[in-house]
């Protein structure tokens, strides 16, 4: 047993000093391709690139500061958000160039806290809590703005499809391809990708490095689920490519 | 055929002047009771009055200056919707009294009309159209305030509940009734009443006279399609006793 | 007072007697049309018949036994619904030959009642009720048959997309345009219809004669309301022109 | 990095033998407990026995021999199902005796596979594939049956409440609690259990031997996620107690 032990521990000390050489490295030893078998993607018709980029949508998910800027000591802190904030305004100036749709989806919730989980409404009193709407929690992380011709999405549970009308706008705006960069992996990105996928979205894809969790491990995990669901997961760069 | 035709006459001459008399009326004689069986209210157990009201909640509907103010020009304008201003601040204020939990339901649509129905989306262009969020049309008519411990429910579509959060809402405070008043009868009145029964709330109760519609004979049909699926219909009056 | 309600008698009499003549004479003299600017309609291109049919679907709802068939005695029998079964089988029959994909809701419920609306669940007991899965009751109407390639949907409140796949059925078929048929007029049918526009659904049309109510006015009064939020509402024999 | 790999390898080996008794060795020493505080469980009010079964349902989900049979030669088979099959049937044998409300989720396509997500509608080709409708494949695993009393839930996501009535059946019958066994933990299970969460179960309870997936880090690193949602992970010895 402490031998199992020892192993654990380094595995941990491993995970924990995850790089981005790192990622790339894991990403083609340990996870098994998608399940789709190669005449999927090949039925599907070739695209020209600006066809293509008016059918999809970029969804950036919680980059709010309750979630990603330690200074405002919220209990709703992703520890590895504040990591990926440029990540994801590198990716939005790309979807910008390429003309894709951007909906910045956003939690904001009622002061009595009213509309939140009931597992987490003890964070709630005397009108604050995390991304009360209004407060500065739930702004923006500093370097994100909504542009004109963008679109803000509140929503009040993980999915950001969940007792929403964004399946409306994607589809009413002919949008078949989605790209989602945010945080955190385990709750409202990956809660989004499985909707996404119910929700018969062609295409699916999560930048692995724009997109966050706690720990590395939980990230990593959460990928491998979603690529077995078809999921596409390269990184920001092979993405921009 | 003449003759039909003179009496179809007759009577729309007789609908658009009906008032607050001829409504009691043709309530009484016209419409046969709701088809729910005595027992079944019968066997609901007697409440508190305290308990009762504390389980209900009132859905305030499009109150907002596009539907209800004729000097906004707005196409949206519902013809009756002014002429029940004064009657649903009043049902608001019992509700206050009573401390029945208060949802104030909104459209909001973003500037570019992409969350609108199709078929009104024209009316949409230079960031301009009805209750486009942040001008002047999207807020409540002149004397409806928004109370502090009051909730504002943002809707894209007819029915409050579709694709919203409202149900979860009003379901964790432990509502089980519904009292509604607003425009217009029969859209986002009736869609939001059949969702509701559809959801399961066990009472849901449509104030008869501050609810409204183009046209009386709209309002009327439509409560009396509301009556048939088990939704009580009193007037203000009846119902603050 | 009293020449008031001998007017109201002679129109219930006049409505009483509607043959589909009145229905056409009603429908050109007292409805205005529908309110969509000519634009919008003008602006949607031009279909081939053939591309047009096969992004349409037709909608069968509630055509069954306990709904249609007086044999039956049920609680929930449709009083003008077993006129319009030869109707509804010719529309299918149309709807066969121009490739139409046929999509049949029904209601089936559990024997325990514990599925249907809280209004009707005194109708169960001891294993039996409306539209019980299994029961006779349940069947579609004589002369009514699914045949290979048509799908069944099966749905327990009015709307056919309420807490229902459909919308992904068809949306994933590569549906735009709904045809609707079968009872009844102010409940399963328009609450499918008023969530097909709600859904985004670019053409929603309601066969008139091949959809039933209790009474003529209430069939009526419902055509007019689906007619102003642009739904189409031709007779099967326009239709199939 | 040969030493990572060897670090990884050992791991994998690892995890690969994992059996009962380092599942509960790694549930204690791994995993930090759940993120409620203890003020929010502990303000629960206590609960008779007998009440709190009343209002609790046991989802036994996705148990068809296409997923659990590998004799099924189903593209769909989870490798870890078959092995959970008699505890399934041991909770279910429990939670009859308690009295718990028996929900059977169950996936049933078309033969055409139109109602199937897209990245498996491959599958489906001459009326035959996975959990086809009336197939055997759609069976329940051998030994499971469903009693009179208990509920037959089809649905054709991911998630038992995407796209069905099942919030409905539940929350009508009076249930709050919600106990899942079944297949698989990263897909159906998990799906399930976070929209439990946001559908405002007060207890989601994962009967961690009583659910599996393709391999063992898959099922627990899902576990993992779950607990951090406030979700209860017990083993079925431990909630049978």
């Amino acid at each position: 047993m402490p031998s199992h032990l020892a192993l654990l521990s380094c595995l941990l000390v491993l995970l924990l000093s995850l790089d981005k050489f790192l990622l790339h490295y894991l990403k083609k030893r340990l996870f098994s391709g998608p399940r789709i078998p190669s005449g999927t993607s090949k039925s599907r018709r070739p695209m020209a690139a600006a066809a293509k980029w008016s059918e999809t949508a970029m969804l950036v998910i919680d980059m709010q500061k309750d979630f990603v800027d330690p200074a405002m000591r919220s209990p709703m802190l992703v520890a590895g958000g504040e990591a990926v904030v440029p990540a994801v305004a590198e990716a939005v100036a790309v979807a910008r160039e390429r003309g894709i749709f951007l909906v910045w989806v956003v939690r904001e919730h009622d002061p009595s806290g009213r509309d939140v989980e009931l597992f987490r409404r003890h964070h709630y009193s005397g009108g604050k809590g995390p991304t009360v709407k209004g407060l500065k929690g739930a702004e923006l992380a500093d370097g994100l703005v909504i542009k004109e011709g963008e679109y803000k999405l509140v929503k009040t549970r993980f999915s950001a499809f969940f007792a929403t009308h964004l399946d409306s706008v994607l589809k009413t705006a002919g949008i078949k391809n989605l790209v989602i960069v945010g945080v955190q992996t385990p709750n409202c990105i990956r809660q989004t990708v499985f909707d996404a996928v119910a929700l018969d979205y062609e295409k699916v894809t999560v930048l692995i490095d724009a997109t966050a969790a706690a720990r590395p491990e939980i990230h990593l995990s959460n990928i491998r689920d979603m690529k077995n669901i078809g999921v596409e997961t390269p990184t920001l760069e092979e993405w921009r490519r």
